[in-house]
């Protein structure tokens, strides 16, 4: 018996892969993404002509992403952020397609489950940080025929003046800056919390280095995040941004929207601070947020 | 001052990241490496409408990747390594083009530096294995005009008949079944060892999880790794795979080529057997290297 040899070279790369992966995969979605993946991988390479000193560096590159992740660090969360995937992925998935629904963007590296329930009207603040600028957030949350819902999950979580969320800080309290509220009768929902700021995404890991030969800076502007859902309703996954904040022109990942920017605005309004229990002065920003109808 | 605000979505990804990488990473060759990248790898995400959860599961699937790896483990590689693209990077670095010198193949998540410098002859198993069949690997080194490389280094790594490398098996001596010898006036190598068998890549990690879901079978045909160096001459990485293997047609890394195939004989020669301290019986592989010029 002689065995047949198969013989791999740039003649028939990637077509022999692809037709081994496409002749043995079963299932035909995981089929389909596993082609695509191995049709792109190699064009990339074919199209630079990758040096086996580049591809070697790529290896130790992706090791380092890998390694550098635990429970509270998600590197390759921050690498598809600061390659615009999370971007277009999110695009991808919710296409406003012309509807009156808020528009979503990235859900983010630093979500955590477990934020505390609060009463509507809490302040999410557990540790006050020295420079920041109490802030009270408040709006609707209605369908895309203005009436309010009911029975709505607003879960916000936020990094603190001090450009940490809680799970980046050892010396802040768990789930400091997060809260998950629940809405009444009137659909409304209303926090007190600390005015967001700009702040770089972690730059000692290899996201870091990438970021620094690229040239880019690691800025993203101040935001709130907020993950929104209620029965009937598509889950919106969705950020506030801070308004003449600088880096609004320059996300180190690719999530801001003009529709997504809230007003902060200096309130003198004292029934509002003694009713939401928020020293004067402070600032306020109004966001009507609309979910669209589940399908 | 107002705050010019970018708006990121599927009308402009992956333009607008293409647009800030290309402005600001100033090395040509780098910027050229990172566009393509971003270029493919948004392509990839649109041409299969990349959901959520399969974005997430990537993202879980490629941090165990990176997790998996140590000191002595490289998964990163062996899922270059198993999406043929070692294979591909080493065919654009080393296309053949014609000549006649040997052809190379990928080098494999298992070289170590510090093989034992051997004196020519020598045999490379510290540690026997049962069912290893004992034989002698023999031939010239020589140029494209048939002149014998004097001075060449011929680095020598296999895995034992039960499957493993000497860094895999914690049981086996170190640098077991490696070697390090350099050719003499008449550019001949010779060594004695086990015949390599067929073995499989490891599987007890994501990479093994993913051929699973892919139907493929994880068995590499049975090979000896050489990387072979000499002054005036291109560094050649490449095996010699052992005849007759039924994974020959089926090599799990793509790296498998006709040329590459070395004919294992029984062999009766007692002078050879006496002169390389063998036992018999024995078989005898005779594969004759040609190295390329450099430039």
């Amino acid at each position: 018996m002689t065995v047949k040899v198969k013989d791999f070279g740039l003649n028939n790369l990637p077509d022999a892969v692809l037709e081994e992966y496409g002749d043995k995969t079963k299932d035909p979605r995981f089929r389909k993404v596993m082609l695509s993946l191995i049709t792109h991988l190699h064009a990339f390479a074919k199209d630079v002509e990758l040096t086996e000193e580049e591809w070697f560096a790529g290896i130790q590159f992706l090791t380092a992403v890998g390694q550098k992740c635990d429970d509270v660090r998600q590197e390759f969360i921050l690498l598809s952020d600061t390659l615009g995937l999370s971007s277009l992925v999110d695009s991808i998935n919710h296409d406003s397609a012309g509807g009156s629904a808020t528009e979503s963007t990235v859900l983010g590296p630093f979500y955590a489950e477990g934020a505390p329930e609060l009463p509507m009207g809490a302040n999410i603040v557990q540790q006050a940080t020295e420079k920041g600028i109490r802030a009270v957030v408040m709006g609707d949350i209605s369908n895309e025929q203005g009436q309010p819902i009911v029975g709505a999950t607003l879960d916000v979580w936020q990094s603190s003046s001090d450009g940490f969320y809680h799970m980046q800080d050892e010396n802040m309290p768990d789930h400091n800056l997060t809260g998950r509220f629940v809405t009444g009768e009137d659909g409304k929902y209303y926090f007190a919390t600390e005015k967001p700021a700009a702040y770089p995404v972690p730059t000692d890991g290899p996201v870091g280095d990438m970021l620094r030969a690229c040239g880019r800076h690691p800025m993203r502007p101040g935001h709130l995040h907020f993950i929104i859902t209620a029965p009937g309703y598509k889950r919106l996954c969705t950020h506030i941004f801070t308004n003449e904040d600088e880096y609004l022109d320059s996300d180190a990942v690719f999530a801001t929207k003009t529709s997504l920017v809230g007003e902060y605005k200096d309130c003198n309004d004292e029934a509002l601070a003694k009713e939401m229990n928020v020293e004067m002065p402070f600032e306020k920003v109004v966001y009507n947020f609309i979910l669209a109808e589940s399908k």
